[in-house]
């Protein structure tokens, strides 16, 4: 666990103004611990041009991400899984500050930001290998788009109101058509977001698995599935007048009637670190509000 | 229950060339009874001009519905929902012929269509009240649509895959604040459709009661409720991009943020015939396969 | 809603001796406002002789539920259920004081349980109807046991952990054979206790209708029924090595293979009185935590 | 899975008569093939005396299953659960024909039992390793007793009508409080069975993870769980008066307050052969009926 982190880079939520305390605070306990510090331009904007001093500024589409080795996303889960898409292909390990309300992924609370990235800092932390989903939309055999998501990708139905049909499958094997809303493919960090609200299960962090969970599907037998995450998932989309692939919600691709969308686990795995203290069930209880009893 | 039925509407299902014969024999069977033959233009051009000399033709946007004491469909649960809310201000009973698989509207069997028309327009036929909702979409204070409903009025996100956000009043009484894909409002006969889907229950038909049922709701307390169809149901949407709202998935109205749509009771319900021997239990025992056991 | 309650009944939690000092006050309070007062000897056992003195003191078992133009429930909702039970034939309004956390029934709070009831007593009030079910249990034709419920009749498999089997009837038609854990019939009042956990939709306060709710079905396909009020339900349990029917979850009958359960709406409704600005949707945003939002 | 299974072990399901035949008809063939067989006293009550020549009987209660390199099920699923869970210590692997309707454990079909194992016997296979439960009630801090379970292994209230109250640790981390009716621990097999009514996902056959299902929740945030099949589990029962522990639903131990419930994956996995034409899709689909779609 003993580990030197020296090369951080930050990302922040964009527009949100009120951040800059926060992030002045941030780049003056990395300066002080003689960290280097990479930023993006957008997060430049947050600062006065003297506290940027300590800061190598880069374009955002540059991939700065490498240089480091560790991401601090300054921001809540939203921040967090866009920066975690971005940074998965360098390995980089993150870690997040919540700034507003408890999130799964952002466990660093803003209140003693310092002290707990002081200690993660120096080795004492705790590692959760998130794995990603990795997209492919086929349209007449070639790969048209690709992109990563850590929570989920969810191909759902558009403004027509009408249901999409599809047929999945797993490992090549014909799983089943369906007609329905939607269906989410979710790793486990994603399966406390959308796929809960639509009846999936709660994959524990760090399992081997994706769940497969259909939106609002026409027969009523059709329920969650959980798979290995080295399952093959192809989802080919037979009847779709306005359907979309969504991936963590963020961004999207337009689908067609005869695309197929390939989803397989992501080669790396994205580290998230988390404080010593940090209990994942703990987490769970506090979000999903369970020490509540009814009457 | 001594009724003569003796002025008939016909509505047809569109795109369906091969209806042609049984709209041919319709036709011909009401001929011989004398009963005088209302169809709209759509309808006539299934029948060769021989076949339409016992028929008026009227243009589609005409109000014909008034001049008949009967409707019958021909087509399937869509082709009904449609029919029913266009003559629904004229109190006609509507009874449908199902062409294709067993309908939960449409229980008239192609089969023997006449010989149950037959005996349907000498009195002999079960009457099922379905109640209506009565939607109106009200943009700064100003209603700026109105639509009926058979089945439900749905307020559904688009394609940006962002939830909605929307405050549920009923009698004036603040219920919830919600956010979610959206929210169903069912009358009986739509709890056997989208909203079943959603996870609502079945409304028995006949009762009078709507049900609301939250589609993927964030929160995970957040369940169906049925309440009174005198209830006066309001919902005001605080949060939306691209919502929209469907009545009986077939016609929609964009929403913006801060619309109001209020849900009302239609003041006539629509009757609808079935053959004596209908039984309602039945049909949702064979639409929901009810007598099929696992293991 | 000007009426004056002078015959006042006092039903008690049993088993809660801390209740004496609230019994005492309410005692007190009822004494001053002239009013006659009736206890059960269960109640009268909190009270020192001194305070019993302005009291009629009944057997438990005594019919004096009808000398009373009210009754007070000091408790929960568990003796609120068990009071109106008793005082339903008699068309008795009921009103509950809340000794410990916020119930759905008993809505007069503790802490200023004598300025409500003063209220309540002087004709301001809200009142709600709500609808009981009377079950009866036949064996051979003859009728073996009867009871009423405010909440639920729940049919359910015992300690075998076999799931029971049974055919369902309303007003005589067939509605499906089930296998399953067992199955609640609930009024609106029930609708969120027992039902809700079950995955039941919640029934407005007030609707005329039950609602059926299978728990574990084995088909997927069975879900929740709400059904008319007037509605005669019969459940006819075909496989059972050990079922029992539990009435508010608080008194039961032993069920065996081809006894027949015939429920009905019982022809009173209890009269319950609320404080006047008792809000129904209120209650259930505080009971199911409507406002918590995740993420 | 070149395999040569020469010492074959028969499995009957009990009380059933007109196994007879079948059984008649497997010992000859067997016998034909020149392989030991051992057949337990109840199986060897279906056979006259001619037939029983070629097979060693054992008492019931010998641990004959070490004897054999193959156990043959004939029955269906519960016979295949009941034989699983007794011949796992010794790694034997097993196959099941199926006597009634196609099981999800049982693959192969009466009607050409014989080819069918000819193939399986000659090497030509699928195997799939199904994990099992070893759950041990402790009392005091002393194991009073242990099973194994092949699908679940259940919590669950008895006749008293009254929900239990219990604590559940994984790894010795607090996870949850619960008030319900039971919770369902279930392997990936009997995630088809118990689990999927009471609400649950489905875990796919190979998957090395168990799942946690409560049954009627009272706190409606309640929701499954899936967790690593290397996860330690504990129930803590706090609060029971008459609750039981299922394995399998085959036996079951009778629960007090205060006993712990420790599961933990069983050190072999159960190799159950499938014909070479088995997919598990297949049986998913044909089982849970998905090729079905409403209206």
């Amino acid at each position: 666990m003993m580990t030197v982190f020296t090369r951080i880079g930050i990302v922040t939520r964009p527009d949100t103004p009120d951040i800059t305390p926060d992030l002045h605070n941030l780049v003056a306990f990395l300066h002080r611990r003689g960290a280097e510090i990479h930023i993006g331009r957008d997060c430049a904007e947050y600062l006065p041009s003297a506290a940027l001093a300590p800061c190598s500024v880069h374009a955002d589409h540059e991939d700065w991400g490498r240089l480091c080795n560790l991401i601090i996303v300054l921001g809540g889960d939203g921040t967090f899984l866009s920066a975690a898409r971005q940074v998965a292909p360098y390995r980089v390990p993150v870690v997040g500050v919540n700034l507003g309300t408890l999130g799964f992924l952002a466990q660093v609370p803003r209140e003693n930001m310092t002290a707990e990235l002081a200690r993660i800092m120096s080795g004492q932390y705790l590692t959760e290998n998130c794995i990603l989903l990795q997209a492919e939309v086929y349209r007449n055999n070639e790969a048209v788009y690709r992109n990563l998501a850590l929570n989920d990708v969810v191909l759902s139905r558009g403004l027509a109101g009408k249901m999409i049909e599809f047929e999945v499958f797993i490992n090549e094997q014909f799983v089943y058509t369906q007609r329905s809303d939607g269906l989410i493919v979710s790793t486990p960090t994603g399966s406390t977001a959308y796929a809960l609200a639509a009846g999936g299960a709660i994959l524990q962090a760090g399992l081997n698995a994706f769940t497969l969970v259909p939106v609002c599907p026409q027969s009523l037998t059709n329920r969650p599935i959980v798979i290995s995450d080295t399952a093959e998932i192809d989802i080919l989309v037979t009847k779709a007048s306005d359907a979309r692939v969504h991936y963590d919600g963020q961004s999207f691709t337009d689908i067609q009637s005869m695309d197929r969308i390939a989803l397989r686990r992501y080669h790396h795995a994205v580290k998230v670190l988390n404080p010593v203290h940090y209990q994942y069930y703990r987490t769970l209880r506090q979000k999903l509000h369970w020490g509540e009893q009814l009457v």
